[in-house]
């Protein structure tokens, strides 16, 4: 008798549940595993033994999670310690797993968790522990390494794009119309930010300017920027990540200590994000008066209502690959989409060392930036657009999506 | 020869635009009026000549503006003089309606619109002038006297209580899990927060406080009942208005001009909306430090994308309808709905004087708010559920929604 034990980590995005599902569905279809378990807040809790068998829960309870955003085995934010200064936490973490039989453990996640793939990968050989432990890429920030993109991207690019196309319609009805910014997610990387550019209406970019982290903010050459298109157009779009940096390399929203630099002529602050930064800076230098902010939030990573099928599809089969490299025996790897072709859009799963993908940061890169640092080009725009097509079939009842919680 | 004109006015909607393709398809099919005249930016843009002959359009390039978001034929916020004091405006509007042989005007607004329907209305009757003037309700916020419910705010309703559901499942998967706070327009009354209670997951609401402007916001009561719920649950969540008001009636985001009362422990300036200032109440009563706040912002009123089906049609239909009562001489009212049924759902339309509804506010009724003061009643549920029901066929490319724009 054999188990494998699946678990999440990190942030949540509207896909990561049908990994979980993709993970299920093909270990209870290869029959190799008599049980499979979910570890509840990752390898945090599964250090604390919160383990269920999900073999004893109804698969019809089960399956609609694949169209159920957010983490359905919960989540944690816990690094390993080096096994090298203190191993304890390995020592209990695999006497849980033996104790449960578990030879495969499938651990969902971004950078940070594909370094816990990569440690205790490392200790099942150094101590020759009979457990494969295999990772599978999560993040809606698509900064994962190795991987030409990440389940949870597609998603948050579509509901990004449509947002923008919406808030623009919104913000184009009167005949002093302003200036309007939207705020994306996207701490260290502009990937998500970028996606504004998807956001089109008879062929034409509704967004003017997408200003991404990986670009210096200088202030001076925004607000210049920002001031000849609203004398030209006499309304002004701009997507800004939630990261921008100035020429230092610090984060504009660091600036909110500094209250007095940020009120409007009404004396009211503006603080918050960097789109009310940003609204600030317009007003004091008398641009406009009329700017409106819209910051997207948590909804970003879980509006699975807006979700691409073909990003929950290929969460799902990263899922279910993850178990078919299990049985090959693999360990200490991350399942990684290669881009096999474009148009028609095409893909396979690759295995990328989980070493490789940890700790590290894929940047959104230079040449996709136009040489003004403030849009992207058009190969960026053939890279995301087949990552948003196709809606999901979500189950609805009384109006509003069917979501499935396992835990409550 | 006979034509008509139908314009847009006051903050747009989901469906507005549905509304007029209802006028437009009811006024070609009837084939009463040689001419579909379009209005742009509203009254205001009617009095500088902003006029648009439809039917020089491609009905092909029309027909999707019904699902197409904000109001495609712009829109103002202007308010007509006292025609007593000065009616050289009204001079000027029916010489413009005149030329252009203008015999019924169809204005699609809220209560502010529908003053101007009323002043139009009793100007043609005081001087005979031959032209019917006839209201078409759009509101979001639903605070539309005469009428069941307003086009626009079971759209809205759907939105808020999805991004509720989703934003809840994500707010949900750590084990210190803290405390959420949602906020949603409304600045007058309380019909688009109460949709919060829509959202349920396994038959129980996911929102354990609505928070309404019609009930007085305490403070010392909200920190009790939000510590209190804290300690039982682990996590709270919260739904607030943007209208919340203090006993004395004032709102709390007045307050936001008393920067000083708002600091976390941490120094930084907690300021915005309504979310940021109960984040700080809670922050600053040590209820619990993990805080976070979604403010849903435009998209409330633009996202076609999470649209309700019955509310499109019902905004196509009372475009439709008002054409029909044109055609039987009807002027100065709204057309309204009147709710026949709940269960199954069907509604008829009537109409309403436009000086009943005009510059009037219909409240969030008293007995469908909780004694608690923090939460609504089934009876507001059962009241909402039908509006939001059914998804509209929009029409997509390359993954996102097929939108049109009529001026650019």
């Amino acid at each position: 008798m054999a188990n494998c034990l699946v678990a999440q980590s990190g942030g949540p995005t509207a896909v990561i549940n049908a990994s979980f599902i993709g993970v299920l569905d093909e270990a209870l279809e290869n029959k190799v595993f008599d049980n499979v378990y979910a570890g509840i807040n990752g390898i945090e809790g599964i250090l604390q033994n919160k383990l269920i068998n999900l073999s004893q829960i109804p698969y019809s309870k089960l399956k609609n999670l694949k169209y159920t955003p957010s983490s359905a085995l919960g989540s944690c934010r816990y690094k390993m310690k080096n096994y090298n200064e203190d191993n304890s936490e390995y020592e209990k973490l695999f006497n849980i797993l033996k104790e449960h039989n578990i030879k495969a453990f499938f651990y969902i996640g971004g950078n940070d968790s594909m370094d816990t793939v990569r440690t205790l990968s490392e200790y099942t050989k150094l101590h020759n522990i009979d457990v494969l432990v295999l990772g599978i890429p999560k993040t809606i920030d698509n900064d994962l390494m190795e991987t030409d993109h990440s389940p949870g991207f597609g998603s948050a690019c579509k509901f990004i794009a449509t947002s923008i196309l919406e808030s623009y319609l919104d913000s184009s009805v009167y005949t002093n119309n302003g200036i309007f910014i939207v705020e994306t997610m996207g701490r260290d990387t502009g990937w998500l930010t970028a996606s504004a550019a998807l956001a089109k209406i008879d062929g034409k970019e509704v967004v003017d300017f997408i200003y991404l982290p990986e670009t210096p903010f200088i202030e001076e050459k925004f607000l210049d920027e920002v001031n000849e298109k609203f004398k030209e157009q006499n309304q002004v779009y701009i997507a800004a990540s939630e990261g921008l940096k100035n020429e230092n390399g610090e984060f504009l929203s660091i600036n909110i200590n500094n209250i007095s630099k940020f009120h409007d002529k009404f004396g009211h602050a503006q603080l918050g994000g960097v789109c009310n930064i940003l609204k600030s800076l317009i007003i004091q230098n008398g641009i406009s008066s009329r700017v409106k902010t819209l910051e997207l939030g948590v909804s970003q990573r879980a509006a699975m209502h807006c979700s691409s099928l073909t990003d929950i599809e290929e969460a799902y089969r990263v899922g279910r690959d993850a178990v078919k490299y299990a049985l090959q025996g693999k360990s200490g790897y991350m399942v990684a989409i290669k881009r096999i072709n474009n148009l028609p859009y095409s893909i396979e799963t690759t295995l990328a060392e989980a070493s490789k993908v940890a700790n590290r940061i894929k940047y959104f890169p230079n040449n996709w930036i136009n040489k003004d640092g403030n849009f992207v080009t058009s190969d960026a725009v053939e890279y995301m657009t087949p990552l948003i097509q196709g809606a999901p079939p979500i189950p609805t009842e009384n109006g509003l999506p069917l979501y499935t919680i396992l835990r409550r």
